[in-house]
């Protein structure tokens, strides 16, 4: 995982295989194979979209752009404004173009957020910032994020351009607050809520909500659609900040303990915190605060975090935002997608175990 | 100076001096004192603006982008947008709102400009990367570019909208660009036109043409706009990369030699080099490209850029974007504020003196 990153990270990477059952059993295809397939042909569009718009005469642009886009990420947030205009019946085509917004913010902050993490690796591969340095890493996020709002100007819709300049400000102000907490032990469970609320969960629920603005949804069609993307949005950061501690994770070759290292203050840490005794608390401080780690700190972590139920606890929490994901898209029309949107919320929690 | 930055800068932080005559008298208020003060009203209420438009309530983002907004820069785009409006009897105040987002987006790429410079100084004053660190600058910065387009989207005017998402997207190219040449010896004027068209003077385009598209102007008065603008950003950041090399600005006590430090291939050194002889190539060689610099090497390469004439030569081409900035303002209605914007375009050239 990347911690401050907007969400790309552990839980996506995992979607991208089947899902395997607690009992070990392989259970076909994941619910994030069968949502792809439901948009498969206009994810192809997208993509073409994608690929077409990140041109420039300046050719470090879609070089270094390509290295991210092509770099087999599972483009959930696009899926999701797709699936969301499936799932009301927008038979229309702009929400191609609008869907390729999404990835472009996603994909600027992306490139923003390895510069902020010092980041090395992302989904397997050397980060943009290792190869190209952190100047064009930079830039070209600048260039993406400005080339979504060059397509949103050209679909023309105000209610697009406010839903998701909107999102823009609101995930620059969760990772601002984020690093801010970052280190401080006083960080309580609601100030990680509005963390990841903003650095996540808001891109989801816009994501979501502009599949009900061009095809032209009520008030109330929008409203469940961006309380299914936020909830969702949330839910799906709780347990990627859960996997990141997880043991499971590290016996599937994935990256451990990067939050810990980074002296990030995630739910998991703020509920081992809470129960902690005097040299529990000294030992966080001495990890998460004063970042002096030794060997054997995040074994120690972990065993501290299974004294408290911390992981469980956590996945419980999300737990709560799985309900209430399931309870927005509720009233919509049952058929396919619906349920395939129903699992891929169920999904997110399957990932954590 | 700061090289890759898109502008603000040595030219900039001299007009806030009143100006001085080549025979070393003063001549009274400076021609940007004289233009500022004829949109004095309007660039307060700008200036309320963006204190107000910048808040968050996550702490550090208006204290850091306060550091910046409060440094003293003269806010010469913002008053661009002003002066233009005025100059085409413009009487709404939806210009005021659209100026402080011209602000917001330059004040954004000199944050990012600043960590991809790893500046330490801007305006006399340490850099915010300096005092909060890279991260931050890189988070505020991309909060500052989505708060201007809210701002954008409020005032609702998807010509606006397009004119700014698209200059946007040209600066990060023209940064990119820059990047890209840094060191590559083989940089031409046409290539270095680009950069410093992208990078700095689209925006200078951008700020003079939505002063038309509020005020209802017809195609013709917009292109008349946009072309002042282009060719006044051309100009001053043609001034402003002489004056990196100016003794001139030495005995005033500013840096010289920033962009020489960092290889940047600039009007000076591109006339320099199109004459140099083969020890000379190699003098820039080692110097730019290979960054192996020794002490003498800017008076060397001072020297040189003397023996070809390079200074003088940038200053006429400075000339050429002079007059075309002259003509596009030439046919509208003679008045103060007509008189104010052709003084500030001389004043550009007079800084590089």
């Amino acid at each position: 995982m990347r911690g401050l990153s907007p969400a790309a990270s552990a839980a996506e990477k995992h979607s991208a295989t089947a899902a395997t059952r607690q009992d070990g059993k392989p259970s076909g295809p994941s619910a994030m194979d069968r949502l792809q397939a439901l948009v498969a042909d206009d994810m192809a569009a997208v993509n073409a979209c994608i690929l077409d718009r990140m041109q420039s005469p300046v050719a470090l642009i879609p070089q270094l752009a390509g290295h991210l886009v092509s770099s087999g990420g599972k483009r959930l947030r696009p899926v999701l404004t797709l699936a969301c205009a499936q799932l009301i019946g927008f038979e229309g085509r702009r929400h191609i173009k609008l869907a390729a917004c999404v990835e472009f913010i996603h994909t600027a902050t992306l490139l923003h957020d390895d510069v902020v993490d010092a980041s090395t690796l992302r989904r397997g591969r050397e980060t943009a910032n290792e190869i190209w340095g952190n100047q064009a890493s930079v830039l070209v996020g600048d260039f993406l994020f400005s080339r979504a709002f060059e397509l949103m100007v050209e679909d023309g819709s105000l209610d697009v351009l406010r839903i998701l300049s909107a999102a823009s400000s609101v995930i620059a102000e969760g990772e601002v607050l984020q690093l801010t907490t970052t280190g401080d032990l006083a960080t309580d469970e609601a100030t990680y809520l509005d963390v990841i609320g903003a650095k996540t969960a808001v891109l989801f629920a816009a994501a979501c909500e502009i599949a009900g603005v061009v095809a032209d949804g009520d008030d109330d069609t929008r409203a469940r659609l961006r309380s299914f993307g936020q909830a969702l949005g949330i839910a799906f950061q709780i347990v990627d900040d859960v996997l990141d501690y997880s043991a499971r994770q590290a016996t599937l070759g994935k990256t451990v303990g990067d939050d810990f290292q980074e002296g990030k203050l995630t739910l998991p840490v703020i509920y081992a915190l809470a129960g902690a005794d005097a040299p529990e608390k000294a030992f966080w401080k001495r990890c998460l605060e004063d970042l002096d780690q030794r060997d054997g700190d995040l074994e120690q972590a972990l065993s501290l975090m299974g004294r408290h139920d911390a992981l469980p606890r956590a996945m419980d929490r999300a737990r709560d935002y799985v309900r209430d994901a399931h309870a927005a898209i509720a009233p919509f029309a049952d058929g396919p997608m619906k349920q395939a949107l129903s699992d891929i919320v169920d999904f997110v929690i399957e990932r954590g175990h």
